[in-house]
């Protein structure tokens, strides 16, 4: 009963990762992830932590001091970003225009927020109209909220313009940028944006479970003026402060040691590349991709300026088994492609090209399978 | 300003860690970490989840269906079990003979509801009849929470009678097993707990990041039951329960897919060994530094009976400067040990003999490192 081999060692298969994330992971991340452990609170460490913080600076384009990784996933940054931000009572306008804005409307009711929903369809940016009628309409709004990268539809919305009018009216703009980091034109200072979170598994091509987040110094005045404390222990900024502030190191909790290793050597890639040249290693592959999708017939569900580049949203052909194709993808090629979500489920596929798979032999890969399977 | 080479590949120095957790990772479970990512939907992951299920069920000793990882740290599988199980205005113990105790108490002041305090020295175990006496004098508990193996302090506490003692009085256990799990005597089923939560980066020396959570009948049925929804959107089990459940797979986070090969390599490891057998050696490794501390002249904060074979809590010797000497261990010696937390802060050391770190090398290194350091 208390001992049992039966259940041998995980060999997993070998694919290629070309869904809406988790994105392949390059070999000199994998390297970094697998070296031996050193103690949370061990000064070299606390050495790899401040380069961590300065390299996510220079991947979200800001100086904000609040700049870290949440040791967890993508889901926790958002939630972090609600439960700091939102107290009860607080007026909350949520752009939905996919799933992951349905998620920050239930996030605001659960921390006792009033949302105020404006919907797009899904398929379309946020209609920045919209949000400014709605803040004329509902003096004292304390945050606008919007996902910059629908990763359920493959659309971006004009964050820096929506930013704008947030500003005019004194809110804060708290941002879902979990698919556009590293991978599309995504300016935190620039565009005024105050609480943002991030994804490591996305265009950064790290191990799934890391969160980066950055809050502008008017977001952490919001968070430090706060008049009751924060539903959660674990996500409170201002115990997380006291962990991840230089010279302090209270101890939090135990960091996700290697999975730390891993985003510092994701972010250094991302750093020797540069930034701005991934976003248009980016483009350049989904402008690759798309016409090699024209010449199998396929479109896309977002109109062309609205379409992310590293996550492109390809209608199904009428009369076309799409979960059967994904599944001869995946066992004949072994290559994975994403499925549509929630209303788009059976309506959409979602072909990643995020961070290491943005590149033109993953292109070619997905062009050929996909032709096969299709007949073409 | 977008583009930096500055900062270089980390690479951590080779440490012997022998602190409260982290503990050292075991060469198997560090290369299935740096194994190929697959998908999160994938079904050799899938499987692989299923397999992960059945290894933590043996490791924890249960049956109990709603048993899997937390993907964040231990502190979030702790806020896991206060969000779901506590409602605003119930009534919950908590047990306070150290820093997690003090921890829970937190935890509960945030989910609104009402804790009622026990607390016996940091150093001493939960005393049984201050539980008894507690559950006479307040009607309606709840819950009754406390922490199996105190980290901060080195103590084990007789988690079997006070879970008899709250079942007789119809409430459900809370139970911090962290640092117990694998490490010394914890059967989940024999002694009737209802929702326990440990961690990757102890006993079982995987890397951390991830909280192994398990939760009774009772209290799956007591969350079902919940008036209001719970505060948090990523810790609701109602939410989680799709994704972890065998043919569901409603998708709700992107699991750390890597940190999970790691935790199914841990458990096979354990299950290889025998989950008694893995308690029994740790118990000779404690045995045996408690023999070479005692040569040295140290001794142990807490009493014989209430000590931890894998955190063994030693007092530093007056007149001796405790930081330095880990300073020196650290940097002379490449060994890690832990400092007092909180009230104990400078009082003692945690030496960790924890998983893959309790064995034989490790206790001679040790020791050998302290005899130098302290002069003997």
């Amino acid at each position: 009963m208390t001992k049992s081999a039966a259940i041998h060692s995980f060999e997993p298969p070998r694919r290629t990762l070309m869904g809406p994330g988790p994105s392949d992971i390059h070999p000199r991340v994998l390297a970094a992830l697998a070296r031996p452990i050193i103690g949370h609170l061990d000064p070299a460490f606390v050495e790899m932590m401040e380069e961590l913080k300065s390299l996510l600076r220079l991947a979200f384009l800001t100086q904000n001091e609040l700049t870290f990784p949440v040791s967890g996933p993508g889901s926790v940054g958002m939630e972090t970003c609600f439960v700091n931000l939102v107290e009860p009572g607080d007026k909350v306008i949520v752009c939905v225009n996919g799933l992951f804005g349905t998620r920050m409307v239930d996030n605001v009711r659960r921390c006792r927020g009033e949302p105020i929903v404006i919907e797009d369809a899904w398929g379309e940016p946020v209609d920045p109209n919209k949000v400014e009628d709605a803040l004329k309409h509902h003096p004292g709004v304390k945050v606008v909220a919007f996902v910059h990268a629908e990763t359920s539809t493959g659309v971006v919305s004009d964050a820096k313009t929506l930013a704008e009018i947030a500003k005019r009216q004194g809110a804060l703009t708290l941002v879902d940028a979990v698919t556009s980091l590293g991978g599309s034109e995504l300016r935190v200072d620039d565009w005024g944006l105050d609480a943002v979170y991030s994804g490591s598994q996305k265009c950064l091509s790290c191990v799934p479970g890391l969160s980066p987040v950055t809050f502008s110094p008017l977001a952490v005045e919001s968070v430090k003026k706060r008049k009751h404390p924060g539903q959660s222990w674990f996500m409170d900024l201002t115990l997380v402060l006291g962990y991840w502030s230089a010279g302090r190191r209270t101890y939090h909790h135990t960091a996700p040691i290697n999975a730390l290793y891993a985003l510092h050597e994701a972010l250094v890639l991302l750093a020797e590349e540069g930034v701005e040249q991934s976003w248009q290693r980016h483009r350049a592959m989904h402008e690759r991709l798309k016409a090699g999708l024209e010449r199998l017939g396929l479109d896309f569900l977002p109109a062309a300026p609205y379409r992310l580049p590293q996550l492109n949203a390809v209608r199904v052909p009428a009369g076309v088994d799409e979960a059967e194709v994904r599944r001869r993808l995946l066992t004949e090629y072994d290559l994975e492609i994403g499925a549509g979500m929630g209303q788009l489920a059976g309506k959409i596929w979602r072909i990643g090209l995020m961070g290491y798979g943005a590149r033109t032999e993953n292109v070619e890969r997905c062009l050929s399978a996909l032709a096969a399977v299709l007949g073409h």
